[in-house]
């Protein structure tokens, strides 16, 4: 049995890879005739005069200066790995480019534009740990920096190919070989992956015996255990199973300074928790190679539901009350007005309107307050069948008190069917001069209200475009809200045009006090503003422990508090 | 309404707290005759030939050296201190001994037996956080080490007053006087105190607004909020409030560096969770001076209710079935045969022993099994009323099919109105020659049945005494195992026979690989083990981080990584 239809057939050979683009290329969700329509809403919506076409270079135009790694330093490494082991050192052109930045529109568009300054110098797929070590050896003594790879989704500059001074060369560490599960106890509930293990050969090995980890970023299909590690993810089902950090049971890291394993076992008060400072640390301290996480039992029962709110704020009030009663959803997903017409628009294109007309004339009938203004909240329930059936009553008697309305199981089997498509949608529009970014952020829910006001007003104000926002992630005292933002690209300098919307909308954030991140990361994008948040004993504390691990700082240089 | 009956009068003046025992002078639970019963009970089972009479020395026959701190370095202090506050700064016996040690049995055997040599040369207690400011300032100046102290319950040495190499004195910070709430936020469900602030003051704050911290420690009475912090604590209740560390929103810590505070939410990717890293602190790199917690909503209904299983390793398997089925029971507390066997025979202690003997026998009629061997389990349910009957009916079908027998809520209510008192039990032991102490760890749950015997053994090799041990706090993987040990005092060196079952004991669990404690810390006493369990590079990475932030180690040195 595999859990939540994953494909597990992904051809994740690099050269099935786009270059310049999300995901693979033989994969894709869009037929034409459905991206015809999308592109007929968005710029009628977008009031842009004409599609222009904007396609991508080609990846021969790139320039990518000559590799800095000399044969003979090359040479030496080759020479130190498992020569037994299915290790590759490579510079070829689609290897180097795929390597050296990661899938956020920032990066996207520098590729598909030419504006790629920084390229890795080689790439190296270890074997094994000891491969790993000769690496760091090899990188310390000829002053190169290392930028470990997991599935390369970064979308806030993590993988940016930065060295840093006195440093002659960057490569990428491919980690993606080391993908082994190692154990699964089923006694402590706990199962062993080396760390290079994407998202669905491991859910694979999980279900086969039973087990979930449960842990779905929008990443899913193109991210590594090590990377959700790395980078501090968050899967669409957190609310039920955990984030990343608290799904990891213990760790092993290599940083230059030597292996570091913590404890079996982590509900402890020996001192501060450790894992916590190697969780998210975005590569700048050492690799991480192995996890234990906790995994659960397939859950027998899954429903996944849907009800409208008339408002952002109401349904905030909503999932608030779920959370805070401790009703066990897997997720409750809340779009604002804007992104919920979005919804509607994009599920009616291409269908007989009148249809979709009587649909909603349905739903005013019903109820009178959702016809100016309506929210699609999807929530949902894993478990036991009669624990999933107790739950779903407790909320429904509860969305009632909020003058929700019940929708069925629909909107949320569509919203499961198509939780991992949407950055195929952007590989598309990217043609058209559509530009699609995303960020966001947590907050209390007490802050809620204004950092979702100001945040669409400030993206608004910086693109011209359209911003939808969702809630993502809830907890008892605040929620991730998740903005996506749709613009006509300014042709002549979108880099420039992003960066501005980049700025405005992170002051936005730092100015209310709110993280600059709940599960994309700080990488290169974020730091300016991450570091402004830090107190100054605490970004030298970070500071010195990275000193510590990594005397010569070849580890991913040049982000997060580096 | 007070929720869970806490005692909110106690008398915490200093003059009322005992300076060699637990607690205040005007509380004491246990009757003279009760007492009476359980020295003859303990002395049988001990096999003693006698009840030696053991009793404390006099405070006055201390030898407490001259303070350190001179009368010029007192005055320039007092100087520094906000003149309008309600500090204090002084050097008056009982204050130096109550501020010396903790309240482990080492603590408290070595001051009966004025064995104890390090005192603290005075006690300053800070009106507000200016005031910690300057004392910071004046010690890093005259090169005086400083130990916080919260409510001085430390059973793992964390408040030893020690000085490093080149400093010339030591004092106690008490923070008792910074006890205010500073704001109930109702949307977000947080509270922000000064760290301060005793438990039962905490609690009596939140529950006159409708809420709890639910977190309820055995020291909850003589202990403090920032206490929690520092030591990594975790309450009886924990299973379903959560340990202090996932109870933290946020931090305020006065390091000599600087203040560090946190950001307002904490379910964030921005780097390494910080907070991780001061909860469990011990004071090594600052005071914590205020605490924004989680609190809920206080339960509308509370069931504690028992079971009686077969074994200790039938009852760990049925404690982890809960927590892997995410029953939320706010307590699943386990006493293996031996604390149950002890639990029973202390409960008919001066009572008809006829009438206890039938409902024992009214258990055999009901199931054979637990004739010879049985471990009484108490479970705890809070919440809504219909919420908690569902899931007590899920932990009795459960149970059933473990054999278990149901006992009703008795049990369960009288052990929640003893939670607190067993420290006091002590208190008349000690008179006797009869010594007790207390350990803990945490593993996992393939590694229980290992440790739990392994541990006894030592226990009961080292001190020829009795070894009793209870499941305390259990999660998905794993749980903590809590062990008391009674024995027979050697008069002629009690100290020597305590570091010796220590040592066993210790031993043990890092032969193992399991923590040197769930909750009680590291302190002084279990430094050595820590500090093997640690990666070197860990070891010297936290270390870098003291030395960053507190550069002349004034804070607690010679403690957990120091």
């Amino acid at each position: 049995m595999i859990y939540q239809e994953i494909d597990t057939k992904i051809n994740y050979s690099r050269e099935n890879l786009h270059w310049n683009a999300w995901g693979a290329i033989d994969q894709d969700f869009f037929h034409i005739s459905k991206i015809q329509h999308i592109l007929e809403y968005l710029s009628t919506t977008l009031e842009m005069s004409s599609l222009p076409n904007t396609p991508s270079v080609e990846i021969e135009d790139l320039k990518i200066p000559k590799s800095k790694i000399t044969p003979s330093d090359k040479r030496a490494i080759v020479a130190k790995l498992n020569p037994h082991g299915n290790k590759k050192v490579i510079n070829s052109r689609h290897e180097i480019v795929l390597h050296s930045v990661g899938r956020s529109y920032y990066d996207v568009i520098r590729l598909r534009t030419n504006k790629i300054k920084n390229f890795v110098d080689l790439v190296i797929y270890p074997h094994n740990l000891k491969d790993i070590e000769q690496v760091l050896k090899w990188a310390m003594l000829k002053k190169i920096a290392i930028v470990p790879f997991g599935g390369g989704s970064s979308v806030v500059g993590g993988l940016e190919a930065i060295k840093t001074k006195g440093q002659k060369a960057v490569i990428s560490l491919d980690l993606t070989r080391l993908d082994k599960l190692i154990e699964i106890n089923e006694t402590d509930r706990t199962a062993t992956f080396e760390a290079g293990i994407y998202g669905p050969k491991l859910e694979q090995a999980l279900n086969a015996k039973g087990y979930t980890l449960g842990h779905f970023p929008q990443s899913f299909e193109y991210s590594t255990l090590g990377g959700w590690v790395a980078a501090r993810s968050a899967g669409q089902q957190s609310n039920k199973y955990g984030s990343i950090e608290t799904l990891v049971a213990n760790l092993e890291i290599i940083t230059p300074a030597g292996v570091i394993k913590s404890l079996d076992f982590n509900h402890i008060a020996n001192g501060p928790d450790t894992n916590q400072i190697f969780t998210g640390s975005e590569g700048l301290l050492g690799i991480i190679t192995q996890v234990k996480v906790k995994v659960s039992r397939l859950p027998k029962e899954r429903t996944y539901f849907a009800f409208m709110v008339e408002s952002f704020l109401l349904g905030c009030e909503l999932v608030k009350n779920i959370s805070q009663n401790n009703i066990p959803v897997s997720m409750a997903r809340l779009s604002d007005e804007a992104e919920t017409i979005q919804f509607e628009t994009l599920a009616s294109l291409g269908k007989d309107t009148s249809k979709v007309k009587s649909i909603i004339q349905d739903l005013v009938l019903k109820k009178k307050n959702l016809y100016h203004s309506r929210c699609l909240l999807i929530i949902g329930l894993e478990g036991d069948k009669h624990i999933t059936a107790f739950h779903k009553k407790s909320i429904q008697f509860l969305a009632k008190t909020y003058g929700a309305l019940y929708l069925g199981e629909k909107a949320g089997k569509n919203w499961l069917k198509g939780r991992f498509n949407m950055p195929f949608l952007r590989n598309h529009l990217l043609d058209y001069g559509i530009a699609v970014d995303t960020l966001e952020t947590s907050c209390n829910y007490s802050k809620a209200k204004i950092v979702h006001k100001e945040v669409v007003q400030a993206l608004k104000k910086a693109t011209g475009g359209t911003v939808l926002c969702h809630l993502s992630h809830s907890y008892h005292d605040g929620a991730c809200l998740y903005f996506t933002v749709i613009y006509e690209m300014d042709l002549k300098n979108p880099i420039k045009q992003w960066q501005k919307l980049k700025k405005d909308a992170s002051d936005v954030l730092i100015k209310n006090g709110v993280s600059m991140s709940h599960h994309h990361g700080i990488g290169v994008d974020h730091k300016p503003w991450y570091q402004k948040q830090l107190s100054p004993a605490l970004l030298k504390s970070l500071k010195q422990i990275k000193k510590t691990l990594d005397v010569k700082n070849i580890m991913n240089p040049g982000k997060l508090f580096d």
